[in-house]
């Protein structure tokens, strides 16, 4: 069972990763908290609670949980989502020792998380990730927030949760695209930081893809290990962690361009590592068959659906997007697999021309695969 | 010109109390953030920006800061209104490196501190407090937040200021009203912690009243010394910082039985205190005469103005009071001027005896004043 220490000057915890974890939670929250009285809350979406719910439920004994629930989406991570879970927990009179429990994917670990860290000025918090998103790398690092009308996580928190618990059980649920998408960011880890991981992937990509949950849990190990280790060097992203934003950059102006809708954060991630490897190629700071290993690998764990925009508008969007220190924009770009650059020099031209050859790319992805089903059609 | 030092685990800053600091506004930012570049960002409400706009514009040469505005009033203290500011500041293009003044009453303070706390998970911001309760209490101590439907300051955070720079020049253009109510929060310095301070308000009670700048600049820098040494001892309200809620338990139930309209801050704390003061007399915690000492100083710097709620309704509000920690409520009783006591077992009746003596001594006075007030007509 792999434990994953993390440890900053403000907050240390483990992360835990095994099957069987949400069959004694109640049990293993109570270590979290010896001897201190507390109320548990689950925040929890309706669809996480019909799958998993009685199971969450049996551990407990006679001191119930309260389960406050949040409809699942990108669009309801927002500040008035946030006051009306503070009003229930206020209504059913949690004080400072109510104990939150994130049950749930991104949103609903980031959500819930920025409620822990502001609700009576700071309650302790627990996540309980069921998207393999959140397992790799979401609930792990205690970056809390909010998004606003402008942009994406422009308001939250640094607030550590006392314990990351992944129950691996819980991705057998987990819709193949979901899965899909989230080894986004386990693949983002082996280019910044673990070569082993890279390779693991490339070598066990039908296991992975398929399920399998001794290669799915290697892998969420794996990625834990390289966020935990990175944000153990460097809590509040005034260095180091800015390399976890590889990809991020232009990957947050596509889900800005297509309205947080279209496309799963992982796929968006995954196009903004494409740009941001390309970048790095034309700058000749990662070797052009270093480079197509990693597009490689990010296509393989595909597809990354198709979507429409325009080059210049996605620079644009950058502009506004959080990363912006100042004024100049830090661009995370490959140098090889496992180690990456942050580079602030990055003009818009080349931003522009990194962005339009990601979006020929993808035309011609796109249209490779309608080749192929036409192909494919005929030979029936 | 006092300067007080705060010091905590978390942060070190410095209160300056003076005539004259809104001259040179723009120059004391700078040498807060030496060699930092960054962009100024005021938070303020039409009424005091009106007053003392001005004044602050010029101390800043070409790099003029953004202004923004928030309505007065406690009704304003909420999530929408933080994230209309977030909204704007975002457009605006404010990045980590913005710096937000708080320029205002406690309202705008702890808005603000908060909007700071939680903008792209925290931005220094300096407190610019233009109220005497504001000066003496709510910009000392990095306690900020927002209001809930279900209570005051229920959502917030701790987030000191870089600096709390009181120009006691404001206080000239402060309604009587709100100097009078401002300054029960230093009658409560003087109860909790420093019986000079009380002393001095006992014979001085005139001069500070009549607003004269020497006898409220002692005033001021002897009520926040006794925070910033109550904070500095314990930050975040594990055991000492409770004292600082005296008379603030009953006091909020006055608050949230009145919708926050009827009465200042300072006045259901001048009632809270009342109260407290009879809970620890009737305890024999405090003697009769000390009691009656405090009761008197509180009265002569009113007049507080009389509300009507059934004292059980009072008891009910304190039960939701964020005070309460496990069930069990945290009151903070007098034992002589100057030293007070967390007491943990006042029973609910013990509370409703407090609340109903307050009542009747309230109609006792208001109708003691309906008299003279007779009087004095038929003396005409």
């Amino acid at each position: 069972m792999p434990v994953i220490a993390l440890k900053t000057p403000s907050a240390s915890y483990d992360i835990t990763i095994a099957s069987g974890l949400l069959k004694t939670l109640s049990q293993r929250l109570k270590r979290l908290k010896a001897g201190k009285p507390y109320r548990v809350f689950i925040v929890t979406s309706p669809e996480i609670w019909k799958l998993w719910g009685k199971r969450v439920l049996a551990s407990f004994g006679k001191e119930q949980p309260t389960v406050l629930f949040l409809p699942a989406g990108e669009r309801h991570k927002r500040l008035r989502t946030l006051e009306s879970l503070a009003e229930q927990m206020a209504e059913a009179g949690a004080d400072r020792d109510a104990l939150l429990v994130a049950f749930g994917g991104g949103v609903i670990g980031d959500l819930t998380g920025f409620l822990a860290a502001i609700y009576m000025r700071g309650v302790p918090y627990v996540q309980v990730p069921t998207t393999l998103l959140a397992q790799v790398d979401s609930s792990v690092g205690g970056k809390t927030g909010s998004n606003l009308a402008a942009g994406k996580n422009l308001i939250g928190s640094f607030h550590h949760p006392l314990a990351v618990l992944a129950d691996t059980d819980v991705l057998a649920t987990l819709p193949k695209a979901e899965l899909r998408a989230g080894l986004q960011e386990s693949i983002k880890a082996g280019v910044i930081y673990d070569a082993k991981l890279f390779s693991y992937l490339e070598r066990n990509a039908d296991a992975v893809l398929a399920g399998d949950v001794k290669a799915l849990t290697h892998v969420v190990a794996a990625s834990v290990r390289v966020k935990a280790d990175v944000v153990s060097k460097d809590e509040r992203e005034n260095g180091l962690r800015m390399i976890l934003n590889y990809g991020h950059t232009l990957g947050h102006a596509i889900e800005a361009a297509t309205n947080y809708k279209q496309l799963l954060h992982g796929e968006a991630v995954g196009w903004g590592s494409i740009a941001a490897t390309g970048l790095g190629w034309m700058r000749g700071m990662v070797s052009e068959k270093e480079a197509e290993k990693i597009i490689a690998l990010i296509l393989r764990y595909g597809p990354l659906r198709p979507f429409r925009a325009r080059a210049d508008k996605l620079v644009a969007l950058t502009g506004s997007d959080k990363k912006n220190r100042s004024g100049s924009l830090s661009f995370v770009l490959p140098k090889k697999i496992g180690v990456v650059e942050i580079v602030r020099d990055v003009t818009k031209d080349e931003m522009l021309a990194a962005a339009e050859w990601m979006m020929a790319l993808m035309k011609s992805e796109s249209s490779l695969k309608t080749k192929t089903k036409t192909v494919k059609k005929k030979a029936r």
